[in-house]
């Protein structure tokens, strides 16, 4: 493979990839990422994580032009790309593309739409811009992982970074040369840790991601310059924060083969990895009828990375209980439980559901795939239920409905912003493509005081 | 060593140190930073990666509370820490922490002074807290040196985020736990490519440091947390950005044994690597007198880093002369310059420094010390000057005197704001520990229209 070149090629087609040549289903995609994205912003919005980033931030605003999403305040763009970043993804609740585990969404939409509201961009170049940040972010994500996640690093965080300068460089405008600038100012500042993943640090990442990948596209409309190779060059983002480096991933197909096409949605508040255990608690539970109340114990057959990523097993908040495979299993098969509710401080200490956590046991298996779980559950009486979940709801296999997507986010965001308008916005946010003015959806989620 | 609790014991003492606790001589050496950077600062104010980034942030500016130091511009706290920290770097001309080729000003002083002005901090407490950062910053380069720059990190900017957070989080009054989250938020915002260098990013890595170090202590202080153990756990910093993990260099003898004393000061425009041949060549021009017009050829043996960092055999800007020995050796010996004057667009394409230059060669030599270089200069009539400078003018055997440093500030800060200003400043900023307000040095800065 030709590794020359390769941050100028993608920064050439990010620029020059026009709507019409975005084939239909990927277009779709794009709204349904939209769509979803969207709901989780205004359903993450109360998040204590967001108060605390909020009262920070105000102190800092500029003009205040651009919507904190499902809230009444406004800050400069930059800041409220880093808010709706943080609320988008503050409930582990939004999308995954599932060959790096990136959550595409978050860091490209919150820059974007906080960037379009004054500018009068029209959903059909907010859509694009949106697609076309994605595809940057996910194709990067491909060229270096999992080496680049295997040594530490969320990739939500410094991918996001790329498809967020890609998205707002197309709305700026900007050239060629200014395209290849903003990736390299992009990938100067690429960075996040998985040690932070149970803290509040965890959804700064994209919402660090939206609002530094913007600032490179603002500094490269202005001029500031950057390496030119700033991606593959010796000391470059994939040398310096990754073993692997297949650049082919980058450029290969570009244009054909689409990486914003393979977007899922999570059907759960919480990482993928637990998916396959709570859809089948769900089944379970859904079998057992009144006799969950008689389990004796739980034993998950997993994959290994669900132990590494989520082998608490004495959660004590509900943010640390996402980070509990023993949780989620209790809390599903107890409640039928894997929205939000199923993550709050509330649930996680609920006497009922420690005493059933307590008698969870995971074990891994390299045999199991990763949307993949075998359950065994064992009532008092000595009955065994057996159930082997092959691939999650929410994978590629068994996508969520358009219809399950919307459920999702008029779930979470009536609760913000009210039952109606909840209803309003979703029907917008469908209608995405056809917006003259993607502002106006913004404008749309302020919460009623 | 005893790893646990790195990022907490430094926490806890970045807290507790008091200013009657640093040694007289630390402190002398922390005005002795404070004043180079001022000069620095103020000196690179008017370049045009300044001009560019300025550009961009007035669009974002919060409530105008600080100056951009050197210019009439004021911005919000977090945004004057950004463009300060830049022109602070831009001319290559700021302090060196040679163990680990740090600039530790730039990130840390952008950083709390920009957040003093509107917080009515004395010069004493502005100045504990520019130590206590600076110490912070160089004790976690001094834990990952080499490995982490080898690997191509700049290191200014990944750690730079820690002092900066540090500093300004001693301002805020943060306590132990608000100081172990500060250095968390630092952390997973680490970054800055070498890849970089030469270019506008390069001077913005110590700008976001601070920035970005100041937003951590301020998102700390209202409460949102992070990993208590950012630096060293397995997926911390330590571990994900370096091969080299050595946690006694962050811990041991704080308090007793200061890295801060051993800040040295550029008394050249560009990498320290080149230093010792601009000594050198300056002092065989001093020897040959109109001789020097009839050099033939010149020969340099360098340690091996030069020709890694600076072996840039035709430059084309002035920026690109800061990485090109052979340019450094030419305009030295034929204009005995190394100030920012003998790195502008003009000296590099001036045609008798381009013949010159063509006639340096440089080789790699790994017995030569990295402050060291051998010289051969031969004449046209066969005649050779030999010599060879063993500590560079600015090393710490050779430290810059007061006055020297004096002299550098009044040079470059008098084109920028006028030369009575310039003096009126330069004589506060010796007596910063003494200042009542230090906002008032930053006000002072401000250039007569």
């Amino acid at each position: 493979m030709d590794d020359t070149e390769i941050t100028r090629r993608l920064a050439k087609w990010s620029v020059d990839v026009t709507h019409d040549a975005i084939p239909a289903e990927v277009r779709t995609e794009g709204v349904r990422t939209f769509v979803n994205w969207l709901g989780c912003a205004v359903g993450g919005a109360r998040h204590e994580t967001v108060d605390r980033a909020l009262e920070t931030v105000q102190m800092f605003s500029g003009p205040r032009r651009a919507q904190v999403l499902g809230r009444l305040e406004r800050l400069d763009e930059l800041h409220a790309a880093l808010i709706n970043g943080i609320s988008s993804h503050v409930l582990d609740y939004d999308d995954t593309h599932l060959k790096t585990i990136i959550h595409p969404a978050g860091p490209v939409a919150s820059a974007i739409l906080a960037v379009s509201e004054s500018r009068n961009i029209s959903g059909r170049d907010f859509l694009t811009a949106l697609v076309v940040g994605i595809e940057v972010e996910c194709r990067i994500g491909n060229s270096v992982y999992p080496d680049h996640y295997d040594r530490g690093w969320h990739i939500t965080g410094t991918t996001g970074v790329f498809g967020a300068a890609a998205a707002t460089g197309r709305l700026l405008g900007l050239d060629h040369q200014q395209m290849t600038w903003a990736l390299g100012i992009a990938a100067t500042q690429s960075s996040g840790l998985r040690e932070m993943f149970g803290t509040m640090c965890k959804s700064f990442h994209p919402g660090r991601a939206a609002q530094n990948g913007a600032m490179a596209a603002f500094l490269a409309k202005a001029g500031f310059d950057s390496s030119e190779r700033a991606i593959e060059a010796p000391r470059g983002f994939a040398n310096v924060l990754s073993t692997r480096q297949d650049y082919a991933e980058i450029t290969e197909g570009l244009g054909t083969r689409w990486e914003a096409a393979l977007n899922s949605y999570k059907p759960f508040a919480c990482g993928i990895v637990i998916h396959p255990t709570i859809d089948g608690c769900q089944q379970i539970r859904a079998q057992l009828g009144p006799k969950v109340e008689a389990i004796r114990s739980v034993e998950l057959s997993t994959h290994p990375l669900v132990l590494e990523l989520t082998g608490k097993t004495e959660p004590r908040t509900g943010l640390e209980g996402k980070f509990s495979v023993y949780h989620a299993a209790a809390i599903a098969l107890l409640r039928g439980d894997g929205t939000p509710s199923a993550f709050t401080d509330e649930a996680v200490r609920d006497p009922a559901v420690v005493a059933l956590r307590d008698r969870v046991k995971a074990t891994s298996n390299s045999a199991i795939d990763e949307d993949a779980v075998d359950i065994v559950v064992t009532l008092q009486d000595g009955e065994r239920i057996e159930l082997s979940v092959a691939h999650a709801i929410g994978s590629l296999e068994r996508p969520l409905s358009d219809a399950a997507i919307g459920e999702k986010f008029f779930q979470q965001s009536a609760q913000v912003i009210g039952e109606q308008p909840a209803r309003d916005l979703l029907a917008k946010a469908w209608d995405v493509e056809q917006a003259g003015d993607i502002g106006s959806i913004a404008l749309a989620t302020a919460a009623t005081p």
